[in-house]
């Protein structure tokens, strides 16, 4: 078994190791930045989707899809968001042997796809409010690095876009898609960072961002996801109004919510360790691996293993059985390197005792008996999450630290958490002592112990009231 | 309530007035044949996911997704294949504001996205058979007239690839993929005939293709999928070859299987009728809709319709409470319209009895006991589609009918049965005398009683022992 990367000292090798040995993508696709989904990461990639649905579904909002192909004149209308991504779309220019009249674009975000039309749905205030979302992949010409599930061309891609009353309306729509947020990273054993970006680094086009940040080693930090508040910024353009109930015509205001398959590389990230992925129970492909190990002294516990993994079927739990001809340390090794969460060895031994021998992937043995086979599997998957959120929460606890001054900032190996006068031009001297990015002012109480903030670490004259984050985004 | 087209003399534009009123799809996006899919139509479209995903994956195949660009050099590997193609890909040439070197085509299907990657997944015979799908959205420059799901722009799109030891295997592939088209139809109650088409009419590429097709009124019929066998026409431009247990280097035998949103279109056909949609239990966006009817004399039945649609949600069932301010009949025709399998009627009547009435889409109507509320709706649902499914085979048998001589295939009013040599010659003067297609010869039995075939219907001649069809594919 090859020896990883070290993750603290060497986190993205370590990363793309992990990656590579998990058999989640296949990067040998001959357009850079463009990954084949195995079966394995698709089934991983699924149960994201699925959680996603059921947490957004749960606040009323519906699923719609729209075109990948947005026409160049409905795309330049809002005028900060093309200069967004102007350098950044995939142009489809031909079709056929034929230039095409107007071109299009392969959708990078699908505003410009969605709000034409929410301006024919959108008519009186009874419409509102309007909440839907799709899942889709979306296209981004990239010139970084790109990285398998982090940086990539082809992005698999969660995009909520909502149509509210007024200014009001719209916040409650931010801080709902906040709390959905927070109750699929509680099953992704995953915490986050909610912070508001500061105002030059917002998305294209919105009044406000909310970016929702992990730490990933060092200072570095990942963004996984995003909640925008759009004001009438791009309702304007798009002539999206409604009646109000005394027949006055008005702009609705409106949010939108984005996430990615980001979430699986945070999911790698925060999770793995020195042999490799550990997937939270809810998102694992399979959460149970069943192993016949048979004996040299004979007795095969094949029919055995099958019947533990045919009951655990049924009683909802995703199940394989691994009856390959390996030697069971190797199937061991593979399935820990896949970040199963649990496997059931089973040699004559236990077919004769009715039992089964439980592995966690973060260690933890117990032994399950045949007749308790579907609650005592579920109570070993719970502890291995409830085990493998406590070592996240900690590791997350533990990537931050006060810094009081610019000085401080020099050379962190911490991401930072700062008082922030909230003026750019002392933005800009935070992210120079950092080198780095002043990340943004915290929504919600900050990740460690902190006494109340205090005078700005750059200025030193303005008080602050809420807490900022500095850091180095991947 | 609008009149709708009468479904038998003007097929297309009941089909049209039906897909409006239903409201699965908004066809007001500015790109022609890019619809939109709303919720409604998205959640029915998520159910046939779901039951394809289901009824592939019992037979062992796994997902997948690769990407939907696909560089120039690799599509233009399989001559027939890029011929048959060429006329109707859309082409991507700038990234941002740059030429790409490489000219991309938007996937109108995969086999060249896949079969680089599947040269690289299979070595041995250890790793054969290798079968995987995807559902994902494909991409054709339609020059003919666009209609809502059954001929669009972007195509969502089911595609079964497989790798098969030899020619023998790859056949049994064909027969597998058959079974599980008949257990997807089953689901969607949906009568239909498996056709070997004639070899001017096959895949680009294919060795042979069988169709699923199904009548549409008078003599028209339309292909809602395809089984292609593809030998090793891929295998060799792509290399995939696998080592067998001598030794020896071989090139694969490949399938493909591939399904589209057609289904949709189908369902909309078959089960459609003068009130609109008709949705089969399976696939229905919400099975069940619980309308409170107030009564002037009082009593608010609302609290009761919303505990029986509690207890139906618990019980597994998609159920949706009705709890508008419009009159109950005008939400009776919106819910008739849009292919409801069964609507509650709950009145104080029925809240004092604890009680509902339940009426389904083809209009039986029963009381079914709050005591007994799931098992009662479950025998609803399940006796309606019975009945959905009763109507639609005798429909389906009503829409075929013997021919035995070229004249009698002139002005066919119907799909029509015939003994054919086999030869392009006659192939051809069958489609001249029924002026449409030879669909080709039924794999299994004729889809009405009928004597053996005989002499060739164009020929006389030679003796056929297989029956085939022919029609007006739309």
């Amino acid at each position: 078994m090859p020896e990883l990367p070290d993750k603290r000292e060497a986190f993205i090798d370590w990363y793309l190791a992990v990656v590579e040995l998990s058999e989640l993508t296949d990067k040998r696709y001959p357009v850079k930045g463009m990954n084949v989904w195995t079966p394995y990461g698709f089934l991983a990639r699924r149960r994201l989707d699925r959680v996603m649905e059921e947490e957004i579904e749960a606040t009323g909002s519906r699923p719609v899809e729209f075109p990948a192909l947005i026409p160049e004149t409905e795309f330049a209308k809002e005028k900060e968001h093309i200069k967004g991504f102007d350098a950044q779309v995939y142009w489809v220019t031909r079709g056929g042997t034929t230039p095409l009249d107007v071109p299009l674009v392969l959708r990078p975000t699908s505003e410009t796809a969605m709000y034409p039309i929410f301006a024919l749905w959108v008519r009186s205030h009874q419409d509102l409010p309007l909440n839907v979302y799709q899942i889709v992949n979306t296209f981004r010409y990239e010139t970084k690095t790109t990285r398998p599930f982090l940086r990539v061309r082809e992005i698999h891609f969660f995009e909520e876009h909502t149509c509210q009353l007024d200014e009001a309306r719209a916040s409650e729509r931010v801080a709902s898609n906040l709390a959905a947020f927070g109750r699929m990273a509680a099953r992704f054993q995953l915490p986050y960072l909610a912070i508001r970006r500061p105002d030059w680094d917002k998305f294209p086009g919105a009044f406000y961002s909310v970016a929702l940040d992990i730490p990933v080693g060092g200072a570095r930090t990942l963004q996984i996801g995003s909640i925008h508040h759009y004001r009438e910024n791009f309702s304007q353009p798009y002539g999206i109004r409604y009646e109000d109930p005394t027949g006055e015509s008005k702009f609705v205001h409106q949010t939108t919510f984005g996430l990615s398959e980001r979430l699986l590389g945070a999911i790698v990230a925060v999770h793995g360790d020195t042999r490799g992925v550990a997937f939270p129970v809810d998102i694992a492909p399979y959460q149970v691996v069943v192993v016949p190990v048979p004996s040299a002294k004979g007795g095969d516990p094949t029919p055995f293993a099958r019947e533990l993994g045919e009951e655990l079927r049924r009683g909802g739990v995703r199940v394989h059985l691994d009856d390959r001809a390996d030697r069971p340390g190797a199937k061991y090794y593979y399935w820990e390197s896949r970040g199963l969460p649990l496997r059931l060895e089973v040699g004559p031994r236990e077919a004769e005792a009715k039992t089964a021998s439980a592995v966690s992937r973060l260690g933890d043995r117990r032994t399950i008996s045949r007749a308790e086979l579907v609650p005592g599997v579920r109570s070993a998957l719970a502890a291995y999450d409830d085990a493998l959120g406590a070592k996240a929460r900690s590791a997350f606890a533990e990537a931050f630290s006060l810094a009081n001054t610019l000085e401080e900032l020099k050379g962190s190996t911490t991401v930072r958490l700062i008082s922030w006068c909230g003026t750019p031009e002392c933005g800009h001297r935070i992210e120079e002592a950092i080198d780095g990015a002043l990340l943004g002012t915290l929504e919600g109480a900050p990740p460690i112990p902190l006494p109340a903030p205090g005078p700005c670490v750059a200025c030193s004259r303005t008080e602050s009231t809420v807490w900022s984050a500095a850091g180095r985004p991947l």
